[in-house]
């Protein structure tokens, strides 16, 4: 199994970035701990704060058949991006669609979101194991 | 692991009920495949197509501290049913909500959920494995 | 010819209540005259004014060959239940959406179907005799 | 009994148009047998595309107490048209509006009619059908 | 002062149509009054049910000099004619919107005006006595 | 006949308030013409900026059946005051609502009236001769 | 003066539901308060879960002349039931709505009641003294 | 028990404006009975069709703590005035707001209030009745 | 080649009707540049006031395949009409609608065009030159 | 330099008015540190909680070129009068609009204001500094 | 006549992304097709997934007197980016905005083009072709 | 004192982009009066037409104590970009929203800022003398 999470806008800033909604944690030792939890697979990582960025990443990978799917946390372009989900709805992978804090509990701006009709599946709320519940959710395919 | 999956109205048809949408499988295989694959946890199973005996099931089981959480597919009262999304704020155990389609895909109707909001994360379109994927993010607690 | 009516909420009422937009007639009379007018034919009647109870109803019989369809009265469920509507969707016989107002030419809540759109049809504001239409409306299939 | 059936735009293409959602049948045959069926009574027939044809015609035969009702399929004009909505309210005779396809089943701008309001009711869906099952509402009366 | 009163759909009805809001007189005695009232001028008078007549004739008079102006009641297309406003904003002479009833005490569909953003001023409420301040308005100029 | 008019708030800068909407001519001199033009009546005047003092008004003048009517232009408190609109409702005297400018033809906000509901009738549009139309329309009644 | 107490869904938890909202009272404390309060009437309660439980003792009761009236806090169904909205109407017995805490006060879906409009009255905000109030305004008429 | 009721624009007309809506009796027949019913406390009263008058006597009074709260009818103003909902937020002492009429029987503009949510409670529907219970919550804290 | 021009309300007046947005050209000036442009093929013009006639025409030509396409500028009807529309559906010849002025720098009213979604192509805001590219477009089919 | 602070409703509270969003400082001191600050030009300061006296207020002021430029705090009638909105683009003089707050960060009824479009330039969310950078702003005019 | 082509997000896909909707020519082909037809022309090429590349792009050509004009289809941009509307309005060669697809038959989300208004005019539909037809739109100028 | 100023899509385009809105002064020499006029602090400037690029400058700088805070003006981004203010929420360091224009003045989409709600305050419409009120507020700090 080899996994392309990528992360949009901001969660870079993971750890250090209102601890109260997304925890302390930061994304490397997230993604470490994915890579012990699946040490045969293959577990990729990109993280961009351009829009365009996540569209040319998502066109690169999302053709190669070597990759099982993609794991996508689009931040606030979940709720703003056609042209992202335009590019899901182009590329041949299975995308799923991640957030770590429960976005229907939060503004309302976030209660819409511009991708998940283009994405496998949705999984929200569960802090940084969202992304092993992702990657859970492709290994079942 | 003890863990209570409420399914809501027309579940029960799960496996007759628009193939194209749900798939083949019947609840009774999901329910047992889960059980085998939680061979030592305990997957306590609860179907109404009644509003009310949902709310008096979560009432029943919510305080109740033997439970680790509860998996929650409501179908259609997910839209509409704020009495549902008041109980599972009242209780204690923690909720996820499940869907088998990816409702965001479907009618404008199903992009809105009354009880996401107070539900501790959301699992959806991954098939019957939504609700392997609920009981792994309640085992992550 | 086998149908079954079945009535929604509040319509045990019919002959007390609001007689300016339901008239004085019961539905006992109503059934009565009908099984006169078709006495060669089976008709059933059921009522509940528990939306769960209805969805049961329809999954009861939605699927036996022996009925040649459904003539639902859902009242103020019409314009609520998304969970009637999924039912009416998974079954198999034909629903025909009967209102004995005009529901158009009251409040606006009355103005939109949830079912309309999984029914076969819709005849509305011809009092009673709208049971018998719909009657002939599957005695025509 | 004599009645008068209108029928608005694009309704003299019925045969040719779209068969998937009006079907094959000409309205020529489809007047021909609700005269065979209603052999005692007069069924008159008027078609126009023009939304002002429609009115006058409505004015002329509206205050007519030889004819018993009017059947009305406005096909677009249904959702467009106050000027049609208030003849209805304005002339005597009772209107019974009809559609051939069920059209809460189709686009949202046709689920809400301007006339339903002023008809004395509302058939809609069962194919050409319609046209007999609102003859039988008019002679319910 | 040569002025054209045009009338639009079923105001030819007036006298007969719903006398609790459009009153008892018809509109040949209301011209009638207004030629009497107005002797040394000439009062013009256009009814149609057709939105496109309504049309021709703006254009026919609206480049004409010899007319002081224009009164127009365009009854229902009032509220869904922007051609009839087009037309309006195309000629030359200046038009005063009028209406016999308060539409603003009615309906909420009768509450926006297509074309009064495009006529000289609005005179409604007034009974057939809005057409004679209406000549009034236009006398000013 | 006595007429009570009362302007609403900024109408007491008639004359040096944006000329290009509501012209160059003062209020003062507005009412002395209306005086000349009705000799033998009573033309009274009131304005205020204060929603408080119009009210105050109405109640004051609006039970006493030496007046003949209200002209009113309530300037921007068309748009906002509910409660000048059940001033209206509440007295006996008939009210006819008046504006400069042609309402319809500004900014959106200025389009909905709350009062045009609870008055007898409306006249917009023909600079400060709205206001001797509206002298007409309570003369005739 | 016999009076009943309806309560909705999740009531039955006061005591141990959200206790920042609800206060800690439960609602047998309460029921044995008013009826030490009013020591010569017959309190009476009831409460269920279930929408259509609801409407069946709404139906019960509603025709029988030896109640005063019914005291109803319908939870969340207030914001969601057009179905308990037609019972009230169609009952003889005035109902009194109610709310332990001020529901406009807190999320906008709760600031809309479907049955205001057909009770005789609303009193919201007040803890469980609400109820006391209800019984009291009932005791006026 | 020290209390002040404000009232509102237009309430000065209670006894001859809108009967069918309000009642026959004054404010001063109400005010009077409250007095004789509550013979131990001050029942105070204010009255004023002035948005300002309104926001400055509950500053005056807002903050005094020999009063133990405050029954407000606002009248229009409850559905159109932020600024007496900043004033109630300002000052300490309890506001109740109360009306006559079931404000939610009648036009939508009237089903939404500005200040619900920063008053004690809302009591409506119950007349001039409304007011004594509103005493009665203030006295039960 | 042989193409039909339908132009829908006003646009008779091209040449004298609102400069500014529309120029000065009329429309004879521009079919004979177009004849001159196209000598080897047939461009024939149509044009209607009257809704009902463009509805006819375009069932007239709509079926016979001696024409390549037509080209409809509806006007005004462009946005209000779901009777057009449903004819170019209902039609066998492609569609292609223009607009002489960019009608998305116009007014709100006219940046949604019923009849877009039927029609082949649109091409919208090159003056008089839009027929032009229309008939290119059709060429190249 | 002259320039006149006016401020709204409830404003005259500051200090003791919900000084988690306000703060502690009275307007008196505020007033005071500004003349100090600007120890060459007058500051001038007027309060009122009546909509129409700040009308006034704007009138006597805004024609007077002794003045630079007004300050406006219009407290919740920035959120609800076009009156004042009317007046601010009535008169001559600039006028910029202050808030304490960012309006921005509260409940939605406060993000759009009626009166920025007519004011110059708009400061909001520095606490009492805003005042003093309105009149830095009107300084560099 | 020197033009820019400029292609928006997901374009460089052209060819093997969802070739239902956009076929299955590539935009090389396409482009070569244009020079081969428009031989003695310059015709450029420039396509980024990056809103901020397109923006820059405009900048740096749309100044420049030697272009004729710009062809931009901006993708899904064309739906969500105020930013490239702005470019457009501030530079100063004419833009032809372009759609390969009917977006008028696709997704609500697509109907509404944030940069129609500062375009030229509008180019919708014709698959590949409808750069073609640009260009021949800026040859016209 | 140490201030970042942001530009972003467009303002680099200052001085010769629509100066009837912007003024004829280039960014550069606006820079250069800041920085005499700050001459004891520093002033850096950083401007980008990429949505990403803002926010990487947002994250590199926001966590840097030596700098006093961040004056942005992002363009047309404040009002679609939900990502810019998730960066603004995200960092320590104080952020002031500046406009050039007042965009309450201009088209509707103008009048919502993503970002408001998340900066310190706002400072709108005093033309490139908004920066410099900005600085001020940051100095009050």
């Amino acid at each position: 199994m080899r996994i392309l999470i990528i992360n949009g806008p901001n969660l870079n800033l993971l750890g250090r970035r209102e601890p109260g909604i997304y925890g302390n944690e930061t994304m490397d030792v997230c993604i470490q701990k994915l890579r012990d939890c699946y040490a045969n697979d293959q577990i990729e990582y990109f993280q961009s704060n351009h829009e365009g960025a996540i569209i040319d990443k998502l066109h690169e990978v999302g053709f190669d058949e070597q990759y099982t799917g993609i794991v996508l946390n689009a931040g606030a372009y979940t709720h703003t991006s056609l042209a992202i989900a335009d590019a899901i709805a182009a590329i041949k992978l299975p995308v799923v669609e991640v957030h770590i804090s429960n976005v229907h509990a939060r503004e309302t701006v976030r209660h819409h979101s511009m991708i998940s009709g283009v994405c496998k599946g949705v999984i929200a709320g569960f802090g940084l194991d969202s992304y092993r519940l992702a990657i859970e959710a492709l290994s079942a395919k």
